[in-house]
């Protein structure tokens, strides 16, 4: 099932953005009449027909609203270093959104190699990676934040901090949360956190968990750990 | 750590690949004299000392022999469709490799849309995320092969096949093994295996599994089917 996606949605109509027209109308070659399934991004799928072809903005007649098909009983936000290789955490990013992410904080260490992200690039890969999986909740992309700032949030839920350092007290990262529950979890960059960096993250109710004896890179430490909390909730 | 890798170990000795040598050597600029750690990718990590500084074949005279640092309990083997898009192969199989697997098949299925691999390539993505992830065992990819003849295999331990075929009795994919055992997963194409397909590897013993309601392309239900054995066993 091809889902599309638009955010302005008013008095029964939708209105689509330019990419999401163009790619309907001249890619699918939809025409006027037509009907189609979309996604406000915040958990409503409807079903409509194609009210104006125009490629540049298209507008479409709500029909009827159905519930998330796959709908999630837990949050899940990552919290995860920039990446020196922009493929890298685009891969993170599009298999986190496949199994279910709720929000994406580019969270900045004392051993990042970046501080910066490609926004615009990363948030049509959200958008297109949530279609993909038929999913209708849109995860949020924050602005990168400095740990020790995002530390200080309040935050719901069981929050963890990964990391390979074998002289902190860790749990396996599946041992840390229970079915149902929110997490928050912190990947490091390459390297790992620093003792100081996991130190204050443990003062601020962070649990030191490991993923095993691999040596994982960031981004697979990543996708493991969405993966851990996507396969608890299956 | 760094770790290289030697295929040719003989009366105490290392010979290194042209590629394996000019990385040492000409990216490291490592000498005659320097020591390293290496691997035969059979599960010995070695350490030497090198002894010819030849950048198309440098040799390694062994002082020791350690166990792998990470062993595994269990062997995994994943039998997954070839991709059309061959990065989105290459991406599973390097994050297969860091998680942990041992054999990769390529197994044509009904709806996959290719039947080829870049092996050359491939073999080169698993050698270096085998010395990446500090591992000490090669991954073996095989050649692609029909599912008929690849069900017709005798396969030690758990088989399953992944399914969104809600018409097949399937336990989640995480009920269908334990922490320890060998486990051979089928990961079809994107469409999903046949009915038909299913139902044969069904009579060839393979439990049908699901990994939940979301929508996973090819590469992500094989790396979450990774992950799930992989986190079972830490």
């Amino acid at each position: 099932m091809q889902i599309f996606y638009s955010s302005e949605i008013k008095d029964g109509n939708a209105l689509f953005s330019r990419e999401e027209s163009g790619h309907c109308l001249r890619v699918l070659r939809m025409r006027r009449g037509d009907s189609l399934t979309f996604t406000d991004g915040m958990g409503n799928l409807y079903d409509g027909v194609i009210t104006t072809d125009d490629p540049k903005g298209m507008t479409v007649t709500i029909t009827s609203v159905k519930s998330d098909p796959a709908p999630r009983s837990y949050r899940l936000h990552v919290a995860i270093s920039p990446l020196k290789n922009d493929d890298r955490l685009e891969w993170f990013i599009e298999k986190a959104v496949e199994t279910g992410i709720d929000v994406i904080t580019p969270v900045v260490c004392n051993r990042s190699e970046k501080k910066k992200i490609r926004r615009e690039r990363l948030e049509g890969i959200i958008l297109s990676a949530m279609k993909q999986s038929a999913r209708c909740l849109l995860p949020l992309l924050e602005e990168p934040e400095e740990l020790d700032g995002f530390l200080q949030r309040h935050v719901q839920g069981k929050r963890m901090i990964a990391t390979c350092d074998p002289s902190f007290e860790r749990i396996a990262i599946t041992e840390a949360f229970a079915c149902g529950e929110d997490v928050t979890i912190l990947i490091g960059p390459e390297g790992d956190f620093t003792p100081e960096e996991v130190r204050a993250a443990i003062t601020a109710g962070y649990v030191p968990v490991h993923m095993g004896t691999g040596r994982l890179r960031t981004e697979t430490a990543g996708i493991a750990a969405c993966c851990s909390v996507y396969l608890a909730n299956i």
